[in-house]
């Protein structure tokens, strides 16, 4: 997993976490404080992408969910994360949340915006230069969300 | 302190927190996982109102401010409630965060909106259904963000 994890932590690119982060607080911060975390394997078994799903928010915001998705650096573009994210949104819909949502989408993630989009979500808001990218400084961040069937 | 939140959470009308939050809990979210956390006082000596201040995401998203307000029941519509939201705004300057941001302003709660809309804050998403508020089940949330100068 955490080979998984760690280039695109170490990259600053995609998630808010510091890129200087242990191996022990990746897998408590993607593993530990989550409902439910998958792995997609390939025909060889060997591990190719993750999500985590969780609660977005406490009592009164806890039926909207939030997942996260990591596909490996050289198994992009073959799909990996659209069906990761399906794979999400019926494991959050089966868990009985109604609605989906990703609170900080950096607005540089082009293609993550894009498989998002096609997968149902919709940018709900803008946050202007709310995330701090390693190589380009502040952009800004979107807010996505799906309501789930 | 205790006696500000406990009416303000066991509504659930506002803040996303279990209505039955002990107050062991309630303090933890309040003051324990805060940066600062303000209280203002009448000429009395006597506790009116309480926000808290923390960064709103991780690392690369910890120039945002979150904050959140309480005024006491009995001395609301006195401008309070304002004069915590001016200074959440100049200690998070102070603290040199860039922005403010709300994560899940009930819609409902109007009284709120105006107040941080007249203190400089923008409405830059709803998030659909996105808080299931104690007496009218769920209704929408929004994203309210100010940039600081």
């Amino acid at each position: 997993m955490w080979a998984l994890l760690e280039p695109v932590f170490r990259a600053g690119e995609t998630f808010p976490h510091d890129p200087a982060i242990t191996e022990a607080d990746a897998l408590v911060a993607w593993v530990e404080q989550s409902q439910a975390v998958m792995v997609a394997v390939d025909a060889n078994g060997a591990l190719v992408g993750t999500y985590y799903l969780r609660a977005n928010s406490l009592a009164l915001g806890a039926h909207v969910a939030n997942a996260g998705y990591v596909v490996g650096e050289h198994c992009r573009r073959q799909g990996i994360g659209s069906r990761l994210c399906q794979h999400s949104l019926q494991t959050a819909q089966r868990l009985g949340f109604r609605a989906m949502q990703f609170n900080l989408v950096v607005s540089t993630n082009t293609a993550g915006v894009r498989c998002w989009q096609r997968n149902g979500f919709q940018v709900v808001g803008t946050l202007p230069g709310a995330f701090r990218h390693k190589q380009l400084g502040f952009v800004d961040a979107l807010v996505m969300v799906q309501t789930l069937p």
